[in-house]
């Protein structure tokens, strides 16, 4: 079965009741996804702050009210708790289990933070006639830790992780102008070239994701990866946090042109 | 006295000194100043929120660590209870005096919010051509309560608040791409023409600053205003809360253009 022309809404509601339970890769094609942080509301506020002072990699598309489950801006009434086909749930830090509908384990003081995902810009960069390797190579995109700190927010605090896309050299300008105006979902590249600069050893051999073909003639483009908030929240062991699973997205009602300066 | 050509370390110097205690207008030239509200950590979280939901009316520029007087980012090591030349501190939400310094009474629960202000992309807008008639006229910019909700968040509601320049018609679309690449001083306008639309009933009486000409062939542009959080601040009547007496502004190390996006 092929969802890509499905709508979001549809999608969801086969999410909800249970009929899909696998990745959102390349459903309701056009349609952003997010990635999912869920919080108690005492780690709340140094979250949002480090969102706030981290927005490259941290890019906020809707914070819930404190114990809402229900989705307004990003999509009209959905349900955080059902509508994301798996869930994550961790325990200072460490991973118990994934489900596919934590409406059960819902707390009073949990607020949802959707975070912008790269797969909106891929759309777009796409559409400029601009390759993306891991796509063409059907692989996961490779994912690098670097020696950047992020800055720092109460309990939160970490490195950041970054995406890697080799681009040709005459397109890197206008990947770059491209991606600049979607800061929701990570904006412009951190970084261009010169991968020891940023604490990256070995190019061919990423932290997480797949190792891409690097052509001759082609410079590795680094982007902010929403990978970063994820690994930060997991590495200050708050005592609850539920995330998606890795590429079960929530897939919103908002179009990825529509998320462009 | 012409503090225009003057650094920002050196005037926030003689403010911290007791030397220099009215507006800052003109100060710095190049340099962007900031809009300043202090609230109790209890407020904190809603009120960034807040400012996340209403990014256009509230661009944060720098949010303090809890307690911490020091500004990090947009001024290296500058005093924020000492640098700004008037404070104004309200309680439940009624203005109870104008001070210079606020160092005495600083709570070890403070947090400070850095809100990005109009003046940086006037001086875009000069630099591009455009005229500003409120400068031209040596008056204050016209505002207006207009019946646009913000998008709440907790304790914190409210009606947003514009700003208006008249601008000739073939320069609004000059003066939109001009402003949009600052998102971090209101950004792009919220509305072009047709005041009715958003409630304003009479252009020529605005509800702060003075009424300004509007010339035949020119169009009434609104941008977000700065005056935004804090009237929504004070509406909320938090227990206690401290803010930059207006035109008194924090001036920081932050040149205009590198706010441009």
């Amino acid at each position: 079965m092929n969802y890509s022309d499905w709508s979001p809404k549809d999608v969801r509601k086969l999410i909800r009741d249970g009929k899909i339970d696998y990745h959102t890769s390349g459903m309701c094609s056009g349609y952003a996804q997010a990635n999912l942080v869920i919080l108690p509301y005492s780690d709340a506020y140094d979250f949002l702050l480090f969102t706030q002072r981290n927005p490259k990699s941290c890019p906020i598309l809707e914070v819930g009210d404190v114990g809402s489950k229900i989705i307004k801006s990003m999509a009209d009434g959905a349900d955080v708790s059902r509508d994301i086909p798996k869930y994550r749930i961790y325990k200072k830090g460490i991973l118990q289990k994934e489900v596919t509908d934590v409406s059960e384990l819902w707390q009073e003081d949990f607020v949802y933070f959707l975070i912008g995902c790269s797969f909106s810009f891929e759309s777009e960069l796409l559409a400029s006639d601009i390759p993306v390797r891991h796509i063409e190579e059907n692989k996961n995109v490779p994912m690098f830790i670097t020696n950047i700190d992020c800055v720092p927010a109460g309990k939160f605090h970490g490195k950041m992780v970054v995406s890697m896309r080799p681009i040709p050299s005459s397109l890197v300008a206008k990947a770059s102008a491209v991606t600049a105006q979607m800061p929701r979902v990570h904006g412009s590249p951190i970084h261009v070239g010169n991968p020891e600069a940023i604490g990256i050893k070995d190019i061919s051999k990423p932290d997480f994701g797949d190792s891409v073909t690097i052509n001759d003639g082609e410079i590795p483009v680094f982007w902010c990866c929403g990978v970063t908030p994820q690994s930060v929240v997991m590495s200050s062991k708050p005592e609850i946090a539920v995330t998606h699973a890795p590429g079960h997205m929530f897939i919103t009602d908002v179009k990825n042109t529509s998320l462009k300066y």
